[in-house]
């Protein structure tokens, strides 16, 4: 049924990701005739989710009503806000507006994907206005682990609606650019219809402490080593990437840039002068074995363990050109993302193993969150004012601890909205509530195949990756319903064949003495034979090993 | 080659698990023709050991020796500890020490394996010595996140060496035992050889908290709980259990126990005197619905989120007897471990989903650790004065770290043996050094499998877990060279196959094409035809899909 601008009256927010759930961030406003989208993120996957490489908003919902969206609105260049948009767009494509930075990230991307001369980018500062349809969008500067972050400020008929996006306050940024309070009051003083505010950090006490504190402790930590410093961080926070550049120029260290988003983010951040580097301070492999250590500092990529990133290759002694030696620090630059707290465990060991010393968060100052704490929420809170309240980007606990806080600072309790994926809300009179509910979820990319790998492929993967899979082959006359070749049975992650000649050769004949109580008479049903021989291996392997793996017997009728 | 006891003198530690990883802790000590065990414990898997149950240390190095074990011997219950010896027990079977709660967890876990009756267990208590061929075995007190454990003294003619198991300090334990300090001291006035210290908390600044201050928290949350509380706690912590009773006591709460390992431990710990529950203050499932919610509370296993734990089950709202509601209050009374994070998270999200709320070690004084942070461990390096240090229980980097430490207090780095599993420490004379490296490794125990998967199989589970499996089955006369069935193609975990049957037959169609190119004659050798339809739909599958599935390609002769 296709909805008509008339069905309702009022403001519509569509939650499409990002609420109970980290990442994915992604939602609509509607009002009369009019969409803006605000960001666009993918998810890494979940464990679970097998063979996956990422996670993107299922938009059917917009596909539908493609040709009233006005725009995408991107609050700034992390993967969980711009991540999708290389596969979004195949199936919509407005215009996107977003600061510099973000664009640049996002206009690097779509190259990779061959999009990037299809789409309508479109750039904006801070404090600038754009009218799409009935809104008014301004855009408000706010700081975040990532240069030219916005929060969005919406004015449709209906009233004005603010979504921060990602950010925190900082009090000293690295770049001097402030979360811009003023604006936020100025809203806040004409009135706001609704808040929807970043949920990340709901659960930390206090404030988040400001960038600048990890160039102080690079600052007292580059000169204290005798070797050379390699820092792990995220290629995006270019902020990041600034203070360890000053910390080793200040340091008498020259800089290695290395992983190919590091290289890559560098240069769009200088190109667009976010990032100040001077030429000569900059250093490729060529020049590394020249140099004493302790005139060296590299900056990478791999702080997570990733399998593949080069630090864990140089952490395991397996990467061509640099070797580490006694003497050297590893700064791991960043968070231990939830889940990945083994594989960075890992990396260290590897790191340790190879005399190197590691200094990572849990033992010194040298990362801080992007995320608001509970301080820095109540100060927004008090100075927005919202009527009503719908906490964004989180899990659900997260989203309920938002709306408890906002009930400490004043929100009534009946006017915090408690959202999640698939719900729209609607803003009419002096009214809110959820009034439906649309179809939204995770589409799983794998490899080139966006969509197709659902449940019952993961659970087959599930499965598989427990007990491995027994395939019994019966070749079968199927005339006279002899059988003329095998039972055969290969297996795989199940035992291993070498040492289980006589272990499979007990299952066929298991196979085979099943097959002999059907007379070629009742064999009419090939499927119940397949049945039967599945259960019987289910019981005789359950039995004597304990396992379950997927079990395939294949009857080929010749 | 049989070694004999004349080849070295000395005093030898081998390392057969704990040191380089957190788990499997298992050492001998031999001197002259003697042999004595400490610990046997188990690991659980790693995220890579996929479908493994548990991983258990390989004593290959013991049972070529066994007539020469005089002793198993067990600081402690905790399954990283003794988890191994009912696997362990199938090939060695000495004498087991330990002190009575140790031994009545060892006792239960025998039972399940119905070995119970064929081991010979010896109580001991803390200041008992035991003579043990050379050695004589001294058990010391020590305060742990479990009750009754002890570290151990062992005394040979080449001098004492003293191994602490798992310990923290604690001033003030539930149960008002004290780890011996003074035992630890007089050892250390007489002189001691070499210290083997727990290295779990090296990490950690100051002091570990005291177990006691988890039972304030808890005497200050229930009070103020309008609905049920429900504590989640590992079931072999029974100081914690402890602790809960008194505070439900005090609130006027009575008390369920759930889950099995938390009901079986609680029967054996009241039993032998460890854990004092009024009867009357004890109810089961049946009185639940009578009471009031703010009469009960809860002591259940599942802090980890297990996936078949009951309190999941409970936060999922899939149990027939226990419902959350707004207003009950869930204690995650435990450690975040490693690894677990993800599931921890899904297990609040779901709680918060039916109304509970949730607190935890990150939020309040709910939990605190067993094992010494830096403070202690310096104080007992200090007390022991070793000649020798080596640290052991943690991973490289841990015991990195506890070296580090252990030099901070005056042990020289060259008396410092950073060593790690397989390795052979021989103390002789003045001197001590790694002489020699054993096979140890880690013996994965899938079902009733011990050590028949292996990396091939683990490494086929990965492939599979991540694009699945495609069987290709081609038929063919054996004596003319035909195709006489398919290619018929099966896959699971791949596509889905309801949606994909002309991708599939697209794929079948390049495995004729690819036969076709195979002339009768040149036939012969049908592994390079396997090989080449492998080749070829490898080729497909990564151009169209970019996957990576297992290809199992079968080619009957018939």
């Amino acid at each position: 049924m296709e909805e008509t601008s008339t069905e309702s009256t009022g403001l519509k927010f569509v939650a499409l990701g990002g609420l109970g759930e980290i990442g994915l961030n992604m939602a609509a406003f509607e009002y009369g005739d009019d969409i803006v989208i605000v960001d666009c993120g993918l998810m890494f996957p979940e464990p679970y989710m097998l063979g996956i490489d990422v996670v993107i908003p299922d938009i059917g919902y917009l596909i539908e009503r493609a040709d009233r969206i006005r725009a995408i609105l991107l609050t700034h260049g992390h993967e969980d806000h711009i991540g999708a948009l290389p596969y979004v767009l195949r199936d919509i494509n407005p215009p996107i507006y977003g600061t510099a930075l973000t664009l640049g990230f996002v206009k690097e991307k779509l190259k990779e994907f061959e999009l990037d001369q299809k789409v309508d980018l479109r750039v904006v500062k801070p404090r600038d206005t754009v009218q799409l349809g009935s809104f008014e969008v301004e855009f408000i500067r706010v700081a975040h682990s990532i240069v030219d972050g916005c929060a969005l400020a919406l004015s449709c008929p209906e009233g004005v609606v603010i979504h921060t996006g990602d950010f925190k306050l900082d009090q000293t940024p690295v770049d001097g650019e402030l979360t811009d309070l003023a604006t936020f009051s100025r809203y806040g003083e004409k009135g706001v219809l609704a808040l929807f505010a970043d949920s990340t950090n709901i659960e930390r006490e206090g404030y988040t402490l400001s960038e600048r504190l990890v160039g102080d402790a690079f600052e007292e930590i580059f000169p204290a080593c005798a070797g050379r410093v390699i820092v792990a961080a995220f290629s995006s926070n270019i902020h990041r990437v600034q203070q360890v550049v000053r910390a080793a120029e200040k340091s008498g260290r020259k800089v290695l840039l290395n992983g190919r988003s590091m290289i890559g983010n560098v240069q769009i951040a200088r190109e667009l002068g976010y990032l100040k580097i001077p030429d000569d301070i900059l250093i490729d492999l060529k020049e590394l074995p020249r140099l004493p250590k302790e005139q060296v500092c590299m900056i990478t990529t791999g702080s997570q363990g990733e399998p593949r990133s080069s630090l864990i290759r140089i952490a395991m002694d397996d990467h061509k050109q640099i070797k580490l030696e006694r003497g050297d620090t590893v700064i791991l630059s960043s968070r231990f993302i939830p889940g990945n707290e083994k594989t960075i465990s890992d990396l260290m060991n590897h790191l340790y193993r190879r005399g190197a010393e590691v200094i990572h968060e849990k033992v010194s100052e040298v990362h801080v969150s992007g995320h608001a704490s509970q301080e820095e929420l109540k100060l927004l809170h008090n100075l927005v004012k919202p009527r009503f309240f719908v906490p964004v980007h989180g899990e659900y606990r997260h989203l309920v601890k938002h709306s408890q806080l906002a009930q400490k600072v004043g929100t009534p309790e009946e006017r915090c909205i408690l959202a999640v994926n698939g719900d729209v809300i609607l803003f009419a009179g002096d009214e809110a509530c959820i009034v439906d509910q649309v179809s939204t979820g995770r589409v799983f990319v794998d490899g080139k195949g966006v969509g197709d790998v659902g449940n019952v492929v993961l659970k087959d993967r599930k499965h598989l990756s427990e007990d491995g899979m027994v395939v019994v082959i019966i070749g079968i006359n199927q005339t006279t319903g002899e059988i003329i070749y095998g039972p055969d049975i290969v297996s795989r992650g199940f035992v291993f064949e070498d040492d289980s000649q006589e272990y499979l050769e007990e299952a066929k004949k298991v196979v085979l003495d099943t097959l002999a109580l059907v007379t070629p008479e009742v064999m009419t049903d090939w499927n119940e034979v397949k049945l039967e021989v599945r259960r019987v291996l289910r019981r005789l392997f359950n039995k004597t090993l304990e396992r379950r793996p997927v079990i395939l017997p294949l009857v080929l009728e010749m």
